[in-house]
């Protein structure tokens, strides 16, 4: 509750850095007026920024009759980040500079047997001993790693998978010591390094109230409140897949009756499809999927009628998050809106005033993202710089006193 | 997005003064301890609450072998605050000073016929005539009204209130009018109002991420993140009575399908009642619901069933509330929760789990409230307290440069 000129100065620091990163070079002036600052403020945020080697002055720019000024970019030859997403399927490393351009990038498919965090430690280790390998001279500021289910940020424990049925594992700590890492790790829930993804480099960036809509096996929903994540009293807020749309509906993979998960994750949607007498293999997600998007584009009736029922679902649960949230913008992401969400969109945005409040979806954006990048590595990574910073934040200000 | 250091200052005014509040008489000493500010920072705030006439010396308490503390209260002589709270029942006027003790109150029962801005503005200014008889003498220093519907602060209007089919009406500047009212007038929509008054007045005060459910004709949310009253982008967020637990039940009044508020609003709940055998008239709601209350008690089939039923649909709309934003407190409010609350708790907690995320469940506090006193014109008086103090605030900044 309390509130504190450092609470604000880290995140004036974030805001400074978000727009140097998206917009680089610039200057301190662009930046003051980017981010509604005053110059004087940024030029001290900038120079500790400089002063910590995250940013750097590359040059300068005329302004017009009066002194050059400096233009300033990310330090691309400072420190990396790693970001790390692991799901049920697979484990992805990502590593970046400062301008968060990806370095190298690793992803290793997990076998269905590999349920335990010994074998998912294993892809991290040969995925840092490849960093190491590729980048050993670079140091690394912080490892930000995503995990399903519940987790426990200070502790870095995952408190609860439910698909591994991992019950309070110290997965940071039994990182640190597998790899004998000596570099600070930030564990997260994948809905919140999504927001984080968005909230640094996608469209989330500058948004007040922000719900990142993630489809894929599973779904849930990554919030932004006043521009800064979401996490809810134990990090677990945006379990949006286990809100009730239909009663006495479908049983859910989570026990419960008619969660919205049950009628557009990844299964759900295929199992329709099948009902509709579509060709799908719930053992094999990716693939069918990516058969229903071609049976879509073919104009298949099986496909349309799935595209349109789902379309309708979706619907529903995203009227029930925006009724309650009001939000600015809702960002569609996942691997399942990459493949089908040009056939979910307008079915989407066609039923949802049906079941939206009118004010609501005016004020209210509506994007389906087809990110190049997997945003739940970045925003890890994202979360190792935002931790970086605000611990040497602490510490300056510490040894300051 | 920009955070300034007065918006701190404002805000760590407000929590100073909501602890003065509850419990006064206290000192700056206490203060501090109790917001977690240092006493320099409660100091200079409570010198400013001096000041501007809120807040007074009222004695010494001996600090044990140091110098006597001053005692602080609210000023209860100083200005008074007005709130209002307008439903489609009744218009009911409350007048508070500064300790928020009531000093007056007043409900007009409202004729079904009257739904013009006209016929409203009509009961408010027969209660501002009888505040000036009785109070003539005192400084008003704002007047918060809670309207149904869509509301725009800013501009004192009422967006489109559905029970009158209002659109776009200048409510404030209509209230001036029609008053020749000299003294800021503070609109908003109900939910918020309930918010706020929970926040500066209830169980709400000091919780981070806070829900207010409540319960009457219609049914809906006020919520409140960061200790903050939490609008949404266009003062439309909580419309949680529109989100939908049946994708094909029943007809709600907005016209949706399934909406919880076709089960649980006060029109819900006696057909319901009707529909096991009782004897309800939903034209006669409130008295229906006392019999509905009584039936309970007594151990009638009808009502007990009726009671399981509606909890259960309740317990479905709560658990999509707190898996997709897992607060910390959710407080049950409003005419409905004061008749049937007791009844209502213990199906509703057995009921919760069978749809709620464990880890949310575990970290939520639930509370049916039973207050004396009406919420929403207490938060109408505090948001006018609000509007006072940050208007003040911004004055005396300004004059000071």
């Amino acid at each position: 509750m309390k509130s504190t000129s450092r609470d604000i100065r880290i995140r004036n620091c974030f805001s400074v850095l978000r727009h140097l990163i998206a917009d680089t070079p610039t200057s301190r002036q662009l930046l003051a007026r980017e981010t509604d600052l005053s110059v004087a403020t940024v030029s001290n945020l900038v120079s500790d920024l400089i002063e910590l080697g995250v940013v750097v002055e590359v040059g300068h720019e005329d302004s017009g009759g009066g002194r050059p000024r400096a233009l300033l970019a990310p330090n691309a030859d400072g420190g990396i980040l790693v970001g790390i997403d692991v799901t049920t399927t697979y484990v992805q490393l990502e590593v970046y500079d400062l301008t968060l351009a990806p370095l190298l990038q690793r992803e290793d498919q997990l076998d269905i047997n590999e349920t335990t965090p010994e074998q998912i430690i294993g892809h991290i280790d040969s995925g840092m001993k490849a960093v190491h390998e590729q980048l050993g001279g670079r140091e690394v500021l912080g490892v930000g790693v995503s995990l399903p289910g519940q987790v426990d940020v200070a502790g870095g424990v995952s408190v609860f998978a439910p698909n591994w049925n991992w019950h309070d594992v110290p997965f940071s700590g039994l990182i640190e010591e597998r790899l004998s890492l000596d570099v600070p790790i930030y564990l997260d829930n994948s809905l919140k390094t999504a927001a984080v993804g968005e909230l640094w480099f996608g469209d989330g960036r500058g948004v007040e109230r922000l719900a990142v809509v993630v489809l894929g096996t599973g779904v849930g929903v990554g919030l932004a409140v006043d521009g800064k994540l979401y996490r809810g009293a134990t990090n677990s807020a945006g379990e949006w897949g286990h809100t009730t749309i239909h009663s006495d509906g479908r049983r859910c993979r989570c026990g419960r009756k008619g969660c919205i998960e049950a009628y557009i994750g990844a299964p759900g949607i295929l199992r329709r499809w099948s009902e509709f007498g579509g060709d799908a293999d719930v053992e094999a997600q990716t693939e069918s999927m990516t058969a229903l998007a071609a049976a879509w584009k073919a104009g298949e009736e099986a496909a349309l009628r799935t595209v349109e029922d789902v379309a309708g679902e979706l619907a529903v649960g995203m009227a029930n998050l925006v009724n309650i949230l009001n939000p600015d913008l809702v960002v569609v992401i996942g691997w399942v809106a990459d493949l089908l969400g040009e056939a979910l969109l307008p079915e989407l945005e066609r039923s949802l005033p049906e079941h939206g409040m009118e004010a609501t979806l005016k004020a209210l954006q509506l994007k389906v993202n087809h990110q190049p990048r997997n945003m739940v590595s970045l925003g890890a990574a994202a979360l190792a710089l935002e931790g970086h910073l605000t611990r040497i934040n602490t510490v300056g200000a510490r040894s300051r006193r």
